[in-house]
């Protein structure tokens, strides 16, 4: 199932939480509504605001609370990426230019306060302490997280333990977020709250290792950014610890990481990684989280949602892009 | 009155915000406790804070909220300086190096988030929707405010109406939030919380007038920082224009401005102004803020933290740093 066919029980509302999102490009300031006018049309995928939805669905589905929570997971997740792509020094995202690239980092890291304030005032909105402090929670572990990728960059000893720290909180923490305010701001007893958030954090780690994987077999056209992105950042992914494991002495991944000029052995793991059964071990791994993600969801009430959920378990690890 | 006769009455409960801003460093990652440790040391005035405190002294002295609220205030007030540092590439800044210098421009990026995010977990804890919608509004005031400033730089054609509006946005914003959530949460009727915000606005803007006035006539020790910062940035400030003012055609302002390089034209800009009227005339607006400060007062009761208020309206005009 294709993500319209997933979201088809909350598209009108979808449809409102992008209204909203152009709402806030109305500003005083003209550069201001221009870049905010350029990120609002960067045409994510809408997971995350998607989640708070289908997960505000099993009890009360109180729109007046879901919809700004949505709004304000989609712009937390907008500014965690503005920030992160003047910290990678990244000059391309989703087939379009960053702001970096465009404005330069200095309104990169202005641009990324703002919308982390206006995340902060729409999710005030759903007047509920509890998300609010969440909302907080994980923005904490998000930059922390970030911060540890930053002071752990090209470094070769890397335990599985830690990348799964790593990838929980710069990814699967907001897909938590996501799942359990929907869940909280719906009512919900707390056992599915707590179902909900564990279906978030199943869903964020396989989402991210389909990610790291499609970094290495993508093509620059379907990832919007140049193949092997991370391991030029120095960034230690599943893909290419496999790959270390397999060829500990001489090993591109070793080598790119000693050499960072070096785009040649970039290309040589990548090169490897795809003729290797270690896309295949990786997809495993991702399966066997989006599979924990479902099994979560059997204790919830059956509905469309459940269904939609299921759903996107299976297209996150199907994917491409 | 020095500070901490001002801090007198309030002197406790400003420890215990200094307390709760130390418990932020107990986190799990050694080198953001390295960072956070270097930070909460780095010797702030706490005039936030203590407006806060201050302010919510007029009616039910809520610590159990106006503690949480103190030491958020802080807290943003903080991670905006650590991320203006970033965009300024200053290097020293209360006297010590900058995190910027120390760390690099990635991890103050990261840094100021991970501080935004734990000032919103302790404005969370004071559980009042509008004073949490409030610190959101505040933020994204200030990094709207600090946008307008980028993109003004080294513009020479700058009116009073737009000077007043910048700081009123990157300072008087942040002392307004203090003092009326320190109304608010201290459940004062709102022409008082209209007072204290009043208040906390007029003397935002004379403690800025006052900044811009040190930053010419100040000495480097006081500071913290070189002397003509502003103008090395290209900010214009007040006593910049009045020198533009009254030299319009051949002036050091200008030259600065239009070949960035030349520190000479900085320092004979600093000269001019230190030997002309020009500070006078900058303190007597910033005393008549000052002034309008103590004015909007006299609708509270009166007692101990109304005659700090004033005090601190006198001092911010009459310190030297």
């Amino acid at each position: 199932m294709d993500l319209n066919g997933i979201y088809q029980s909350i598209q009108d509302d979808l449809s409102q939480v992008k209204e909203s999102l152009r709402s806030i490009i109305k500003v005083d300031f003209p550069w201001l509504s221009e870049q905010l006018d350029y990120v609002v049309h960067s045409g994510g995928k809408g997971i995350r605001p998607a989640l708070t939805l289908l997960s505000g669905k099993f009890y009360q589905y109180n729109l007046r609370y879901l919809l700004p929570m949505a709004v304000s997971v989609e712009l937390m997740h907008t500014a965690t990426l503005i920030h992160d792509d003047a910290i990678d020094k990244s000059m391309s995202r989703r087939g379009r230019a960053t702001i970096y690239k465009l404005w330069g980092e200095e309104p990169a890291i202005l641009l990324g306060d703002y919308l982390f304030a206006k995340a902060g005032e729409f999710v005030s909105d759903t007047r509920c302490p509890r998300v609010i402090k969440l909302f907080s929670q994980t923005l904490a572990t998000i930059s922390s997280g970030e911060l540890n990728q930053f002071f752990g960059a090209y470094n070769l000893k890397q335990t599985r333990e830690q990348y799964f720290k790593k990838i929980s909180g710069k990814t699967a923490s907001l897909f938590c977020l996501a799942t359990e305010s929907g869940a909280i701001l719906s009512e919900a007893p707390e056992k599915s709250i707590k179902i909900l958030k564990d279906y978030g954090y199943y869903l964020g780690i396989a989402f991210q290792i389909v990610d790291d994987i499609l970094d290495f077999i993508g093509t620059e056209e379907e990832l919007g950014k140049p193949v092997g992105s991370d391991l030029a950042q120095g960034t230690l992914t599943l893909p290419a610890m496999l790959l270390l494991e397999r060829y500990p002495e001489d090993n591109p991944v070793k080598r790119t990481f000693e050499n960072r000029k070096d785009r040649d052995n970039i290309q040589k793991a990548i090169e490897l990684i795809r003729n290797s059964p270690i896309v295949d071990e990786c997809y495993r791994v991702a399966s066997e989280y989006s599979a924990r993600a479902c099994q979560s969801l059997s204790g919830l009430p059956e509905n469309n949602s459940r269904q939609a959920l299921f759903a996107l378990a299976e297209f996150v690890v199907a994917r491409k892009k």
